[in-house]
């Protein structure tokens, strides 16, 4: 595939003008502009940059509000209940994640939820976050219908993210960032352009049919959950939590990407820390982590490999190894300064 | 299969008096009996009246240590952390998620870390346990390094369960109980006896070869986790939740099965409990529930489905018909037998 490399300083400065011209507060636009730029050196090519275009249709068609506070409407204890007020998915989950962490420092855990927001990118960079100043960070998110659970012909449920990010010392952090589908969407794009066929068990055909064809999810098929029930159940539980917990909308309430113009998409988030440091002696934890790391690493391997990765080590190695450049796909730089025009802007990169 | 009928009373008085002949406290071997009769009707044969035998094997062994209290160690805030100090498990986790609530109805939200505890048997009751109350429950454990990671050719940790659950008005509960190996003990177990073939992706042999075959996993071979690097990462997560959090062993420092006899297993756990009571209109919050259930069952089937179960309905359901009953299958009503005479008791049934 091919590849422009570009100055992670100068895409900061593009991407965060896009937001900025089209009424986002400076704030939101570099919030958003840092969240996209990190995702993409994690080599998360699909919640990246390639979200920018998608973000600026929904800010254009009104279906993402530009000027809206996030408002913190209630509070008991540990736990906050947000806001994003139809406002862009991103900033208002950093700035939830920010209040479970100060919710966190006060009562050992801190547990935020945020409803009327919108599609919020990798739900791993918030648990991450946490994560990097030495919480235990999870969050999850619930997203448009595309999944059928067992048993189900159609889509029902979102694919559901889930994450968790722990501090791991001098292996950085810990992340996993998962969906509850055995495939995502933009591996079946993948797949159809390479003219392949899906393993069994990912996708439905839009009667219901089990399908291994790329064309049958895009022309009206569902994604099926991973783990068949195990999949399920963990989309029910970020379903509660993220959604009903939220006051934010669920199953086909949800419209993240603004099928109906004007309509906030009240996808619902929730976003939890553990402060570790006020519960032990934050070296003793490391060093437990540490030792896990190391044992893991050590176990005998399976042929083929040579290294046994740790979740999330992947995307810190990518993330280290492009510094300060950023390597988009053609098609991702395409799609950005289509973005870019419409909100009246040119890249100058 | 062959079952044998007998009263449910009658079970929690045998079952419950096998554990006082052995110096169990009477509180603590009633709730043990409580809570493997509900889990075996539920129909979690494998983790129900078939594990007394292993608990009682252990007690004698001093693996597990019969007259221990359950000691709260600290607390911060919405968190404490807890010891079993070598006792049985299951006792001590219902303790813990006791006193997890109790911390939420304060704080909204409360966690309880337990180490030094031993196999718990089905986490899903801790959670239920909850749900039944009105709170939203969560709950895992560490176990005997029993899995392989991905890139390992060998156990490096357990399969590590996790569980949550919901409460759901006119459907009782939502609950979720899952293993994060593809298949379980339990089922190999089963499938050896049907001399039957496991699916492509359960396991490993003991030279860390993909196999098919049930015998290769018992001669030393792993499970392997269930979706790949997301069930893997799930594992992490446990075990770093429920193990170090904990203060327990982690990896191979677990010896729930007493190896080493006189060795305490050092399993540990984490129990968490959300008083949605608290922070919502609780009757608003259960007609959500209800709704999403009823629209997810009124989706279209896939052929061969006339209704869609949600999690831990077959559960319910199992529990319903067996009423003032259960159906214990011949082989675990041996093994029964056989704790009772260990603990010089015999069954009245």
């Amino acid at each position: 595939m091919a590849y422009i490399k570009i100055s992670k300083e100068a895409l900061f400065q593009n991407v965060s003008k896009i937001f900025k011209n089209l009424g986002v507060t400076p704030s939101d636009a570099e919030e958003i502009a840092t969240v996209l730029i990190k995702t993409e050196q994690w080599g998360v090519r699909s919640h990246g940059i390639l979200r920018v275009n998608s973000y600026v249709d929904c800010l254009i068609s009104g279906g993402i509000k530009a000027e809206v506070p996030f408002t913190v409407e209630d509070q008991h204890g540990a736990w906050a209940k947000t806001s994003a007020n139809g406002g862009l998915g991103i900033p208002a989950s950093v700035k939830a994640m920010k209040l479970a962490m100060s919710l966190a420092e006060k009562y050992s855990i801190g547990m935020v939820n945020v409803k009327e927001s919108h599609h919020n990118g990798a739900v791993g960079y918030y648990a991450n976050m946490c994560a990097e100043q030495g919480f235990i960070g999870i969050s999850m998110s619930t997203g448009n219908p595309i999944m059928a659970v067992t048993g189900s012909a159609e889509k029902v449920i979102g694919n559901n993210p889930f994450s968790y990010a722990i501090p791991a010392g001098k292996y950085r952090t810990i992340m996993l960032d998962i969906a509850m589908s055995a495939v995502s969407d933009g591996k079946i794009q993948i797949t159809k352009m390479l003219n392949g066929k899906l393993d069994p068990g990912c996708i439905l055909d839009s009667d219901g049919n089990p399908s291994t064809e790329p064309d049958d999810y895009f022309n009206g098929g569902s994604l099926l959950p991973f783990g068949g029930h195990k999949g399920y159940g963990l989309s029910i539980m970020v379903e509660c939590l993220a959604g009903i917990m939220s006051g934010a909308g669920i199953l086909n309430e949800i419209d993240s990407w603004n099928k109906e113009k004007g309509k906030i998409g009240n996808t619902g988030h929730l976003l939890m820390a553990i402060d570790i440091k006020k519960m032990f002696d934050y070296k003793w934890f490391i060093s437990r982590v540490e030792n896990m790391v190391e044992r893991i690493k050590a176990s005998k391997k399976q042929d083929g490999y040579d290294n046994i990765v740790l979740p999330g080590e992947l995307e810190r190695r990518s993330l280290e190894s492009s510094g300060k450049n950023v390597k988009l796909l053609t098609s991702t730089y395409e799609l950005l300064e289509a973005a870019a025009n419409k909100a009246g802007s040119k890249l100058e990169l």
